[in-house]
């Protein structure tokens, strides 16, 4: 749709592009007392506590519209809004979506981020409950509030973890930064000549990773299913090394990660050799893979093995007098140091 | 401070900025389970409904850094995010903070913004749970999520107006909006004649107004204490013309509004003088006033006049098909209409 046929925002105004969102994303959550349309939300949980995480997106930092299809920028916000509930072992079930919109966007642009908006709710089960939406004179702005429950007794804390616990960790690591490596090549190979076609092929799973992420609502259905909760547990978005050192701080202790236990795809292997980058160093530093790491007593080996195939058991937390290393397979024990400033 | 002595960002890391903002505000609220360093805030209330609500500022469209202190930017947002809480009629308990930063900004900054945020999480109760911190490539966003809580019978909808309620005000309206122009305007001599010094004595509460609103917590009490819950109730904001209609809307009805029972500051006359401005224009459509709109039952007049100084009772509902006016003294009726697209 070429700009002079889409509407501007001014001309619908504010509340009625508001109300025209709203019917977009439709969903009912029996939890939802009051939704879209007085001055904020009203949620009722019976017997459990309600978690409330924050997402802020931001354009030319979160991500670029120059190959964001704005549909995958609307799921990619509700799955890293809900993935911080999951990391509570919780349920999500409302979010409210904050807008930040510069005169570039049209109606139609706004219907196409809440179209990918509305997957994610349908996929995560979650009602857009409210939010804000406003000018930017700047780029796009985004933020997510999430809002979920569990029951006391099933709820996941970073500080739980114990010094013998295994360390697990869901799907694999480094795809989406590796996808995000290959979308900026191509657009400086674009940049120079913008009558290049980018090449893509083959390079799907990655893509994928950075572009339509997924948040682990079925690694929280099986550990229910196998009556684990976890001893504590975060998701992986800053960089596993960030994160389990997160992890570690909170639940004053140590830890032991096997460089060889990392999962790493093929692609990510694949890719990370074409552009001559360390795949585990992707892997450890890389961010945005909104995976979760987790920590169960040793004696769930067997059963993490066995029942949850998504799962690695990548090392085990240690007294925290033992500090914090990676081990490599020729035994050289390696610090483990997070990033300094980093834009997640 | 000179931005030479200032902290850099990057040099104390973001976890330990985060670290060092959670010591400025640790105010502690019994129902909060789980505050800042987690995944998720975690929170709960006992047989009490959740509200939650969402407020985006981003810099350049709700403040603009030449003249906004940091420390008043910071409870100007709070003020916001629980005027949304206490307008249905609920007592606002947590909050989430997120914040986009950009290179100008130093660590010294944004803890004078958070020393604001500290201000106004005593002012009104609260406590700092969790939020987002990241760098911006453009200007500061700011971000709100407030949470609190009221019993079910007490919650207060904007649909619940009935026909024949009385429309009642707290506060007066257009100050803040009165404000923004003064500062506006000695911005711009500012920027013609840099060694002009600013001129805004006499001005006070115009300023103040804009730059340091509050949120009606005194109301929600008082009429606690004189046992009223009224029939409906939104937060003043976007400017009365809008805000009264969107009550209309929600409790499908119509309005009477009596101009001459419009309150405004003599402030507010004699700067809308100044400037050739109709005070009564800023008060309909101004914003950002952060006063209450609500309706009770006629025979509660007295009452209202007597024991809550700081409400006028400025009109009344009627039949939706009866429409939403304006009546100006010599009983001329002008439809009242909502600006379009606004900021807000």
């Amino acid at each position: 749709m070429n700009a002079s046929e889409k509407t501007a925002i001014t001309a619908l105004g504010k509340f009625r592009l508001i109300d025209r969102l709203a019917e977009i994303v439709e969903l009912k959550q029996p939890s939802t007392v009051k939704g879209i349309g007085d001055d904020a939300a009203v949620i009722r949980y019976e017997n459990a506590e309600t978690v409330v995480s924050a997402e802020l997106f931001l354009e030319g930092v979160h991500f670029d519209l120059t190959y964001t299809p704005l549909k995958h920028l609307g799921y990619k916000l509700v799955t890293a809004g809900v993935s911080d509930i999951y990391a509570m072992n919780a349920t999500p079930r409302q979010i409210l979506l904050s807008i930040g919109l510069s005169k570039r966007f049209f109606v139609e642009d706004v219907e196409e981020l809440y179209a990918g908006v509305k997957i994610a709710c349908e996929r995560y089960g979650l009602e857009l409950a409210g939010g804000d939406t406003t000018t930017s004179l700047t780029g796009l702005a985004l933020h997510i509030t999430a809002i979920g429950e569990a029951p006391k007794e099933k709820l996941t804390y970073r500080s739980g973890g114990k010094k013998t616990d295994l360390l697990c960790l869901t799907g694999d690591l480094g795809a989406a930064y590796m996808g995000l490596q290959l979308l900026e090549r191509e657009k400086r190979v674009f940049d120079g000549n913008p009558q290049k076609q980018p090449q893509l092929e083959g390079f799907d799973y990655i893509l994928q990773r950075h572009l339509k992420p997924e948040a682990r609502k079925d690694i929280i259905a099986a550990l229910a299913q196998q009556h684990i909760v976890p001893t504590s547990m975060i998701d992986v978005s800053n960089g596993l090394a960030s994160d389990a050192l997160h992890l570690c701080r909170q639940s004053k202790c140590g830890v032991r990660i096997y460089l060889e236990r990392l999962p790493i795809s093929s692609e990510t292997f694949r890719f990370a050799d074409e552009i001559h980058i360390d795949a585990v160093t992707a892997a450890l530093h890389g961010g945005d893979d909104y995976e979760l790491l987790f920590t169960v007593p040793v004696s769930l080996y067997d059963t993490i093995c066995k029942e949850l195939p998504d799962v690695d058991v990548i090392g085990h937390l240690c007294d925290a007098s033992e500090g914090a290393y990676l081990l490599t397979p020729d035994n050289q024990a390696v610090a483990l140091t997070a990033q300094g400033w980093k834009a997640d």
